[in-house]
């Protein structure tokens, strides 16, 4: 049995390889080749345990999540977890892998795979909102999904962004890409083609203005529960269709749910990805005009990277 | 993170330590310092997850086991599995653990802890009833429990078990003591001052023999579905009390199950291994009658023993 660490797996990750896998992971979820059971939740005394089955045709995996609020007082995420894979056949245990590395690069992958299909083919430049672990790998996903140029970052509370800022341009490893820090959400909604949302607001933090969003693409990671908003009513105004991954997202996101109770949205606006991704609509075409993807991520999806990842490291 | 496997655990697990952690898993039991929630169980195409959360004072433990019946056909055993084990305070995991390694161990240092206070002081002999794995660490506990002189082993099938008895006498680990192949399952009992069962039996596997069985100190493995048994009623003639570890196996064992249901047990004699364990009940003075301990197991004793392996492997 195989255990992958955090730092195995940067070393194994390749962006363009992982957002195959997502794409691989969407087949695998039009064809209806999974099984994914709702997800037991226990908690005791405030502590939570998820843990996540998925089968597919080719394997057996878990992701375990342990949520731990009080870790904030001790400044440790209060999300942790493993992803545990089990042969298809026999059961064996295979690999157990760092969840919060799976997590952020599946995450950061689902999040690529948005710009690559819904972004103008020309887009140089990302903006990234809320400078945490996720935002960190919206950026290195939008400049292997893009040529970026640039990318811009802002952050609500004005914490100092120097080493953020050192670490991701040794990721992004591409001396051409510039990283530029914004005062101001509108300043950096007006630099950029895409916008990657990545907060935990509970209202919008998008400027709610038509004429700034106009003709972005705008991938949504953030509200991810009922009560999480990041994405101003002006985009109802401005986008055909709003992109998802699974029909349930439209439970678990605020930024589906209100807008549907409030009829801004309506379900025919609502594509989901992996039918878009199966179709031959026109992307360059789409992507003229504003997108938006919302994501809320699903267990097949960090099954489908763990794989990958299990894969690769058995090669060397 | 720390993974352990087979040979590490192996190398870790001093039989007399892993009964102490066994009696201070009652302990916590007695104290209600758990939470032990029901299993969630997830099936797919008769491949079987569970998911066995723990949670104690000082670990959080999950025993996740696969079911996959058509392993037989490939000659592989059915049951696999992982321990987790994660941070109390933090969630964090600490240590993933081979299944099959801790559930053999464990369960081994639990029949052991039935024979220190049930079996006589002066008990000699061990009879395994069933070679298998279980049957293996029952011979192995048997002889840190009591000064066994020989274990005598029988199984259903006449298989070969030259390599089974060379294996089990290096884990002993002690010249003085004899493993030798019992013919039929009446000369194992007549020989054996205690009796282990560990079979997947659905009829009792001993003979429904008073005389035969007076004054033996039994401990039954098998039986952990209502449909499996392995003790027959010849037995409540004999005993004044069952010890078991939880309520729940009532249910759980047909060797509980049935004759409860035939009024042959009732209530009043069923008594939970951690109270008595913590009364001051002369020991001596039941080990001279014929005693009897049923187990099912719990996941409670997989944390304990898991949080114990951990312990030691952090110490080398």
């Amino acid at each position: 049995m195989l255990f992958l660490g955090k730092e195995e797996i940067e070393k194994l990750t390749d962006p363009q390889e992982m957002m195959d896998q997502i794409e691989e992971a969407y087949r695998i979820f039009g064809a209806d080749e999974y099984y994914m059971p709702p997800r037991p939740v226990i908690e005791h005394e405030n502590k939570t345990l998820i843990y996540m089955p998925c089968y597919t045709k080719s394997i057996i995996g878990t992701k375990m999540l342990t949520i731990f609020p009080e870790n904030a007082k001790l400044g440790l995420p209060s999300i942790d977890g493993l992803v545990i894979l089990n042969d298809q056949v026999t059961g064996a245990p295979l690999a157990v892998l760092d969840g919060q590395a799976v997590t952020a690069w599946r995450t950061g992958a689902v999040g690529g795979v948005g710009m690559r299909h819904l972004s103008r083919k020309d887009a140089h430049t990302v903006g990234i909102v809320g400078a945490g672990m996720q935002g960190f790998y919206q950026a290195v996903y939008a400049c292997a999904a893009r040529d970026i140029k640039t990318v811009y970052i802002w952050n609500r509370t004005k914490k100092d962004l120097t080493d953020y800022i050192e670490r991701l341009k040794k990721t992004i490893d591409n001396p051409a890409v510039e990283v530029v820090q914004c005062n101001t959400v509108e300043e950096l909604v007006k630099a950029s083609d895409i916008i990657c949302t990545t907060t935990a607001a509970t209202t919008p933090v998008l400027p709610d203005d038509k004429e700034l969003l106009e003709g972005k693409c705008i991938i949504a990671i953030g509200s991810y529960t009922p009560e999480m908003r990041e994405i101003p009513d002006a985009v109802w105004d401005l986008v055909d269709n709003v992109y998802i991954e699974l029909p349930y997202a439209c439970e678990e996101s605020g930024d589906l749910s209100v807008p549907l109770a409030e009829g801004r949205l309506t379900m025919d606006k609502v594509v989901l990805m992996d039918k878009f991704l199966a179709s031959d609509a026109d992307e360059d075409e789409i992507a003229k005009k504003t997108t938006y993807f919302k994501s809320v991520g699903m267990g097949l999806f960090d099954v489908c990277v763990a794989q990958k990842l299990l894969e690769k490291a058995k090669e060397r």
